[in-house]
């Protein structure tokens, strides 16, 4: 197409013939522009953090790169980044315009929110659509991560942000009286007790439509290990059918625009390691009530290296949920549970789904601590129905787990969703690998979650999903100078070294006398 | 060069041949990684915010982006942004390899930061060497902003901030009992008084090596403005030996490596319009000191457009910006000036030149505003001057400008720095251009700073140096319906039309009754 300056029909403006570069900037739409372009004065526009593109009636704002090589884009095209192009949804030539793009419409609000004012209800409204319309540059998402932070928003703030977020997004309503999920705030490597407690109750009855995110910063979520065994990523048309026919799923939540918002702002709260009691409570409230929930079980692990280190700090963000919840007509119940060391044996998606599948075919080798975690929470999910009475939840868990059922539902979930061959006897797990050995007498008394986590992500999990840790010993456990203490899996040389390097910083195992293991009193 | 998992001497790590690409991503070092490279995992790099690059000994922080095609990057080659390679120092083909990238020392101190705690000397230092070192990511950068924005920092904190910026660059020493400077707190159009105080002080004999930056979200900078005139790309040692010979230089300040931290900072800050009085000092003073001036005549500027909008923040900011002077040792003579309107007639380099030009020329149709305003602030500087009693500043500079000599002096700057053609009667504006008229009849009783600003900076300014907004009238005229209250020049159609589009708008005029007029009380 050649190049024109003539107003385009479509957009109104001058006109550039659109290119897909093929280059992933990851979360971030890049235009490139030529340095001489036809049209446009690519360096008037280069200042601005960012610029709006139009085509085929989308607009799209981008970070403009400028370019001077015609192979990547020539004086009369408009180039996109991969993401980008394909939201525009047409082929390469169309026409294409840019514009300049104007500032947010909340960004007063975010202005004041800055300067350490509380805002309303609207104000919140108005920066969430922004949020979730992509409107925010990463400069100005990170302004409102740590305005919003550690005692900014007080609990009623919390409330309208949840709200927003829910608002931002689909709302599912499963016509459904008890619509049960359970959730973590996150921090404890192996947790996957997420796999097993769906299983449990939807073989009670209990409707569970468990939708999840996959592992930013961790080496496995929900999703990832879940991906493992059966198909993650469904059209949300799929799932309802199946949940329908199931009683629950095991999915990826991204294709339900459940809460978009709260993808965008995880995409900088991950780096910034930020994760504020309110916007903690904001992303997981404003995901379980689009989601259709209407019973929740909340596990919040406590220990010296989970995101929760004291009881007192436990209580008040159990306050804080309790409270939003509340506001949202949301049933919470708030379980404090142990988080001093990995939960499980395996960390990084295959390891994970093998301790999982262990626990539920009830094998020897099952590590107890997840079947024991698993039951409870299950047993506080089941004490929802009202036909079961409180404290019976626990047995009736353990019953269907030990007769069968909750690996039969697993079963027919994995069926349904569209299962992988995978053999846990035998799990695929990546050919390189090294051992960490214990390089004193001892008893283990620390596992820190970080180092580990860490560790199997460096190690490449959970994109690799045969990638990760296997733990050999557990806390209060005696090991012997020269004994493995975990095994890590890697697939790739280089993975397998910046792995090794770290583990050659600190092993995250620490040993010594048995009196001088940490004590948490938790509920379970 | 073939690809090799061999250990590379140079870096250490597995090897990748090193590629300009030629794409400027505008202070944001790139990578550019194939997704089926030969030596590294492409994704597993991806989701972190950084990757360190090595080569030739060098080592810098980038943002990693994945290529599927080959002639942008091929597997066995590793792509940097135009900047980043340039910083390698090395040709196409070099052996370079990749890192994770260790999160930045002063994070924990930053975080501390974010959660309202106070920091010391060490933090301080901390943070603006990791920032000075382009270790922070733009979001780190962003949270470092807000949690040290309005409130957030006491005096004593951006004293320590201030001294870390400082030390993060060069400082220089003139050695001499007396270096004055002048500056302004920004915000005002067309506000060039440093190109006129700086040759009346520098004819009086002092030392005032003017060092400025260039525009970043206004329509011209002074740097901007004197480039019209002369050269001001000077490398450090030929602005010394002209400061030397001259008494003054009128030069960019981004050769001379003061406070690189705050170039950084600003980067953000501007996008965000965030400029809290903490790091307003901070940034101001750092180059001030740096720059080894021992005197500093300081203008805040008032009006409802303006940075600042009434006295007692005015007065507030003064009272930072004196203790922190104090601690440093420099001298300082804080006046609060009219800020109500742009200062004198032309907005954007060549207009900006033009009339300093008249003033200088002390032409009947300069701007008198603008000659008023800097012969009040060069004789507050000229009273740096022991020999100089208090009050008699104001008559010796008129007495300078009025002579002739300030023109000279100037004269003698171009020359030395590297006159340009320029003839200010025929100023060689851009060439295409409209007029916005008045919509009644009235007295001017307002001139919106930043909408002007907006308008020029829309029309090429200061990029464009002939475009720009050309003012017919000021604050108190009286103007007929249908007259032009100001005319936008503009190189290029799209940014004519971008410019248009903006004054209809706004045109950032208000005319009214005389009495409407906003009143301030200022020195002058």
């Amino acid at each position: 197409m050649p190049p024109t300056d003539a107003a385009n029909p479509d957009t109104g403006g001058p006109c550039l013939s659109l290119r897909r570069v093929a280059i992933d900037t990851y979360r971030e739409n890049v235009a490139y522009l030529h340095r001489d372009c036809d049209v446009y004065r690519a360096e008037g526009f280069q200042a601005l953090s960012k610029v709006e593109v139009r085509a085929n009636g989308q607009r799209i704002l981008a970070t403009l790169n400028v370019v001077e090589d015609p192979r990547i884009v020539q004086p009369h095209e408009l180039g996109l980044s991969i993401d980008a192009f394909e939201h525009m949804g047409v082929d390469n030539g169309h026409p294409a315009s840019i514009w300049q793009a104007e500032p947010p419409e909340s960004i007063a609000a975010l202005h004041r929110k800055i300067n350490g004012e509380r805002l309303g209800r609207e104000d919140f409204h108005a920066i969430v659509r922004d949020i979730a319309g992509h409107r925010y540059s990463k400069i100005e998402l990170s302004a409102f991560v740590v305005a919003t932070n550690r005692g900014e928003l007080d609990r009623e703030e919390v409330y309208f942000l949840t709200e927003a977020m829910i608002a931002s997004g689909r709302r599912v309503d499963w016509h459904e009286r008890l619509v049960v999920d359970k959730h973590c705030i996150g921090g404890i490597p192996g947790n996957r007790t997420s796999m097993l407690v769906v299983p449990m109750v939807a073989a009670h009855g209990m409707v569970c439509p468990k939708t999840s995110s996959r592992a930013i910063t961790s080496p496995a979520g929900t999703a990832d290990t879940m991906e493992v065994l059966a198909e993650v990523e469904l059209p949300f048309d799929r799932l309802m059918a199946i949940v329908r026919e199931h009683r629950a799923c095991l999915a990826w939540g991204g294709t339900a625009h459940l809460s978009p918002a709260d993808d965008v702002l995880i995409a900088v709260e991950r780096p910034l390691s930020l994760d504020s009691p309110g916007q903690m409570v904001a992303s997981i409230l404003s995901k379980k009530v689009a989601a259709g929930s209407t019973h929740l079980v909340l596990d919040i692990p406590i220990g010296p290296s989970a995101k929760v280190r004291s009881m007192p700090e436990a209580q008040r963000l159990r306050r804080l949920f309790e409270y939003v919840a509340g506001r949202l007509g949301l049933s919470l119940d708030v379980v404090i549970t142990d988080g001093r060391q990995p939960i499980g044996q395996g960390i990084g998606p295959v390891l994970e789904a093998r301790d999982v599948m262990r626990v539920l075919e009830n094998h020897p080798q099952a590590p107890q601590d997840l079947r024991q975690k698993s039951l409870r929470l299950a047993g506080r999910l089941l004490e929802c129905d009202p036909d079961v009475r409180g404290g019976d939840g626990y047995a009736i868990a353990r019953d269907i787990l030990d007769s069968g059922r909750a690996l039969q539902k697993m079963q027919a979930i994995m069926a349904a969703q569209g299962q992988k061959p995978f053999d846990h006897h035998h799990p695929p797990l990546a050919p390189l690998s090294f051992e960490v050995l214990a390089e004193q007498d001892g008893v283990v008394t620390g596992i820190d979650n970080l180092q580990l986590a860490r560790v199997a992500r460096l190690a490449g999990a959970p994109k690799v999903a045969s990638a990760g840790v296997d733990l050999a010993f557990k806390l209060g456990d005696t090991v012997a100078r020269g004994q493995p203490l975990y095994r890590v899996y890697a697939a790739y040389p280089a993975d397998l070294e910046f792995a090794r390097q770290c583990c050659q910083r600190a092993s995250g195992y620490t040993l010594g006398e048995a009196q001088d293991m940490p004590h948490v009193f938790v509920e379970f």
